[in-house]
């Protein structure tokens, strides 16, 4: 088939009927509703870029697979190239979009995925590769959109996954089947699960012996049987629905909480099953493959902050304020720092066995550490520069009211010169960008929790040759 | 009258009939529109805490000028104990609220003015300390709470009031009568202004000559003729509308912009009236105050965001991770600095010519530097600590939901022994505290932007000795 | 006899004969050692402010025990008023010294023993507040400085003492015979412990039981038999020994490590001897203490720091650069912060049994956590200020150099009509302040390590309570 | 010739007779002094790690102009692959020097006269690109070090070169002969001056109209007629002449300032002589080079630094401690996030009409910044890790004296198996680290001031397409 159009990515999504839930409601028209249409949105743009020429030299390429053009939220990395290409394109969407355009989970399972079935396989004489491969073509021959289910509800945090009490608390096989096998769990904080084609299921953390059941990977269509999405709420929910003040006019994010009610997956659709051993090496490659994709997305996020803080001083006439300037200045600092340590993740990428490249784990991590402390900042940074307005603008429907309308207008006035609905249009952005649940707290836990980037830069770090440097420069003989 | 109770508050708003706004609908019920409401019921607060034992000593206070108990919160301090008991009670009533209650401007606006007005009549020779005095006197007897009106919305910043196009963007006397006088302009950010009896005006900036018209202070009554007030959107601002995931189980803020579409102020309630060289004076009084209220109150804040997140790490089983203790310890620490640099502002107070108490400002601008940046980072912390929830949990409709409902409840469960509504709600409260920007966004720009408190700190400081101790030490003879 | 002198005070030294060593070799002439003298001359200081109209409102007092007045550095506070006047007095006197003037440490020994022997006392029928107070007066009347010894070398760091390879890596009773005890170990940091008359040790951690032999206090005159003292060495130690490009003209500060190689201590100088149960309060009780103490001596030393910024401004010609004045106000908040954290720990304090007044510990510790970050900031924003020839000035000697003095002053000269001896005596100060090891750690481990203070922290805050705050706001019943 | 070996480098120095004075005194021997010792070694680093074959790979490439193998601090790089491994091996030599090498800035001169010098030909048909080829051949072919003289002494920083009472402050053409120029000035901050063959002069600053005589850029031989280096004091500066408690046991760095006193530069090593537009592009070039220079070398010093704290825990007996692996990591996360973005910074390199490659400024700038920020954060965490004696370590004397030596020893023992030696070499050595005035202070001032890299980072963004992002996400039409 082919690369999809954004016209006809939305309509690819109208043939699907998922389970899903918004406020106790149960959603049959997912591409129509309001706040979930908004989720969609951004994501087509992933399929516009590829349409335009500006675009299209970053977003499409070869597939050597099946030797077409694709889009390369299809494509595991299969060169150096291709992993800066990542970062590149992720900012270049995001300085679209503005908020999370909810592609790139699919992608990094792909990319994940394709190194570890290979090594599995060499190990067991299994067929996951396999089973794997022919799943990327159905990806990459049709376009799809993947989205990653990797965060287990997880229960008592201190206790393992067949420790706990119930123990679905950790996504399970519960039968196998000659056909295929059937699993019960539930994924959290599954952005976008309403805008895919595919739910690719990975394990959350590494496992042990006595846990073969929670080691299992798989895809299933979106709307496969037993599979229900529960939208959850985020703090600007009601604006999409209302259709007002929305601030960024047309793109957002939501996050549904998936549950497996005992969801059967045929075997050739199976990409690990019990082998805990893998389970480590599978949770390593998806997080730093994903903790890299929000350094390119989250640097492209600042690039918009920067836009929105240096217009708003345009606008109220604080351009040259210097100590705003620093600020400035203080945001563009964050986003190159997420940037260069994700583009040097990416140029020292190395080859796998399968021929899929990785990329550096402790500079993505490196990025990510920024991320989780320094976007907050930056938001901070950009509420500081905008003003108080950010907190407490009336509405749109004010600004249309016959009594309060115009005296409205006339006292949100700005800088001579400047509409004063492009000075009302700012602030809601500027709020969106700043207090929107769904996209903020992703900087935080958005590819495992801060501790979780911190664990792994100690462990990936050579810490025992730099005390061999140290020692040899203190004249100690060892 | 005395003290009023809780109830006697609440039954004294609907008494007043003030033109409002929201959503561009005019609302005629204030006290029983549900989000106003949590505000309003915030505010109570500083009416229940003097009818309990456990508060009163803290809350009531024997005023000397009408010799009665009266509440705290409209006695200007006239000791060092009123300067400490003004902090100590915002603390404990933000422990209560965990939020705005709303109370304090009006405090800041009468401690400022008992201060200036006398100051002005000691060189002019004019009546405004008696004016004051007699407002006072209604405002004690009577346990009303007042709203400090400062911010105006100042149109082109980088112009000053009689620079602008539009010379209304700086609330100004366009009529003087024999009866009083008649204002127009606009205050943005009116916390609480449709909770309180009195609306107290101050110029927000220091005034030069030619812009006598704007050196204006008055009280109105919240309902007065011609004011109008345009209640803002926040961020979670349909939550209590909707009466569902409210998250802070009864309390909340909102920040109307109010209008004064000439409004005529009767002479008897004006406090200043065209001297200019006392408007500094008058913003230097109101903003250190008010930068102390904070200090105060928003440790408060961070002890209930504290305790959230300790309670939280108690139901998800992180109860002995390290890594969250540290977490909780920076919090702890950003509390104990605000507060104790504000004790200290208060300790250090010095007595001013009309008898009142001021502040060290220096030290109270130390704190509010410390709340524009670590608030921000004490809620990063919080989230980080609580997980990804906080982002995008199920509605409580989705819980009540027949189909979901129990799956959800099966699915959310956390810590064994802890009922998965309890922990429902606490995610609620943290979404809540980390998100609701009118409340979020005042620990920036509440009190002044965050350049202007450093530029106090600066300007408050006496630099040039301190060169001199430099030289001395370096042997420099000067 | 009464406050001393400068002078006395110099020359009271001359009568001790400690057993001192310094770069190998043995010291006998500590008062005329010029490296010592700058140490000696900056607790001089506490002595001059004793005896010049400006400060002695501040630093004498009436001693309620011995009825004369005492300088306030040997006198435990008996009041509110004392506990501020410690902070006050601390920050003034480094605003003199512009490092650390050495005589804090024993009045935090004197305040500390005057609460814990009267509370073993009370316990057990003990002599040792008797002995303490005799002492104390001993002290008071001749106006003496003492020098706390509290840190033990700790030999292994994981190990308790009595588990330690070398049972003397922490200090502990060997002998005890009828006239006294003898004791052997080591304690390290010991600043300043050759310009002191006493030496006052305490146990440098809380023990248990096992431990009795290492909970011991007492007081030795610095020569006493068998003490040793070995300065260690500092970054720039060998500047005032070579007295030339000493930085700070007179003052400076040395640190010994000493070895009580069984040294006999008399029953009256015994104020603890096996109770290990009281270790503990011992240890929080002189630590906060003398973390306050910090509090006040740091903010004084930033005083400096800022005097030496803003004057290498004028002499550079950069005193109009925003981003300069910027980095001012940010070292002005560190030093307030502090301040303002200590003044409220002493404003907060409380009477303890025996009269004694003891300060807030969360606040003490809140401020010092400060110290030990803000510090390494402040002097990084200094330099940053001041320019690159702080790293790389060349010598007095170089600019007196016959060949090259004149080329020299010629190319350092700074902004016109400021002697280039000036500027190039600003940059020596800035260098001493910024580089001085000795000093400058201290801002680190001083009072004990930063994880120390918030271990504290988090211990002496009522977390409980919090966590009901959180739970009342979120509407859940426990 | 070809490359030299570490032995012929340091004979090499010995034919030049350099002017040189240090504490007041001429040097004569430069070689043999230790303190000027210590930091030709730590450059003869530069010229081992061409020898040995771990390292060779890395550091000698073949030249395409002398078509030889070289050294790579010769070679301005000629492809990405060369941009990339000048971060590679600076990181490389830092991990083996654990200070500055100080042959970093003489490259980044050859880097950027490469470019400009053939820039400045093209517009005007001069000879400097030639001059330089010819300079460059006969830096490869003898194998030299080159040292960057670009900081002007500068006299008043708010006046221009011109502006100046003495028109000397910044180095100028005094004379223009048949055969050469006479120029006159001072270069401060000459990190290793003495180290190097050849002097490469650069303007320190962009220059207008009237400043001609300022825009001048040659090469002189380091012992040049009328060239005098006057070596400044660093704060450790002692110890290697008093070849005693070194810290490291064989690397330093000292930096002269270095006066030229009319002297004459023959036309063929002239680069620029005029051409005021150009400076701005020199300037440029050169400090984002130099800038990067740092990134390497800075997160090689850092793994030092954590090889200390981490061989330190072990010592100490805290090597479990889990607060302190967090600081451990926090070290780690800088060192990785210069690294990032500095190697970012060559892969995104680009070519010039020249031929040579040029980096990328915005993300070399902004690891610039964490430089000038978080390398004393590092610092003060390895402290912070390593404990207090770092303050006050008693002197390799004191543990020689037969006296108090083996007292010294049995007390400063850590953990069991550790021989005490090492652990005092380790204090030394952290101490040389975190003190050392002249390596640490290059941290901030190097390669430009804080303010310069943030004033570039701004100015080399692209702001204007970010307005344009923010606004269409607004939904404003421009």
């Amino acid at each position: 088939m082919g690369l999809m159009t954004r016209e006809q990515y939305i309509e690819s999504l109208r043939k699907l009927k998922p389970t899903a839930y918004m406020f106790g409601e149960r959603i049959t028209n997912i591409v129509d509703n309001p706040r979930l249409r908004a989720g969609i949105e951004a994501t087509a743009v992933t399929y516009e870029v590829a349409e335009k020429d500006e675009y299209r030299g970053l977003a499409v390429t070869q597939s050597p697979l099946i030797n077409e053009p694709v889009n390369r939220f299809t494509l595991p990395p299969s060169s150096i190239e291709d992993l800066v290409a990542r970062v590149k394109l992720n900012r270049k969407v995001a300085n679209l979009v503005g908020t999370c355009h909810q592609r790139c989970t699919g992608l990094d399972c792909l990319s994940s995925l394709s190194i570890v079935t290979y090594d599995i396989d060499k190990k067991y004489g299994t067929k996951y590769y396999e089973n794997f491969i022919k799943f990327l073509k159905h990806m990459q021959k049709n376009d799809l959109t993947g989205n990653a289910a990797v965060t287990d509800v997880k229960g008592d945090r201190s206790l393992g996954p067949t420790e706990q009490k119930d123990r679905d608390m950790y996504l399970h096989v519960v039968e196998k089947r000659d056909d295929g096998i059937v699993v019960r769990g539930a994924k959290a904080h599954q952005t976008g699960s309403l805008s895919c084609h595919e739910i690719i299921v990975l394990p959350t953390r590494a496992l042990g012996k006595g846990d073969q059941d929670y080691a299992v990977s798989f895809a299933v269509p979106a709307d496969t049987k037993g599979l229900i999405h529960v939208v959850g709420r985020s703090s600007l929910d009601t604006r999409e629905l209302d259709g007002c003040d929305l601030g960024n006019f047309r793109y957002s994010k939501y996050c549904p909480t998936i549950i497996f009610n005992d969801v059967f997956v045929p075997w050739e659709r199976v990409f690990m099953c019990g082998e805990t051993e893998f389970t480590s090496e599978m949770v390593v490659r998806f997080s730093s493959f994903h903790r890299q994709s929000h350094g390119g997305c989250k640097a492209g996020k600042i690039d918009c902050m920067i836009g929105a803080s240096l217009t708003m001083m345009d606008y109220n006439g604080t351009q040259k304020a210097g100590h705003l300037k620093q600020k400035v200045i203080d945001m563009i600092h964050r986003a190159e720092t997420l940037y260069g340590c994700c583009l040097a993740s990416s140029y020292e990428g190395k080859k796998e066995p399968s021929g899929t490249y990785f990329i550096d784990t402790v500079l993505a991590n490196a990025s990510k550490i920024h991320e989780g402390k320094e976007l907050s900042e930056a938001m901070r940074l950009m509420v500081d520069i905008c003003g108080g307005y950010v907190a407490d603008l009336p509405s749109d429907r004010d600004f249309d009211n016959s009594e309060i309308g115009d005296l409205l207008k006339k006292y949100m006035k700005g800088a001579e010169g400047v509409p004063v609905e492009n000075r009302v249009k700012m602030f809601r952005l500027v709020e969106k960008m700043a207090l929107e649940s769904a996209d903020t707290i992703s900087d935080i836990h958005g590819g495992g929790s801060p501790e979780a980037h911190r664990v792994t830069l100690f462990r990936e770090s050579d810490t025992e040759s730099k005390k061999k440097l140290a020692k040899r420069l203190a004249g100690i003989e060892d």
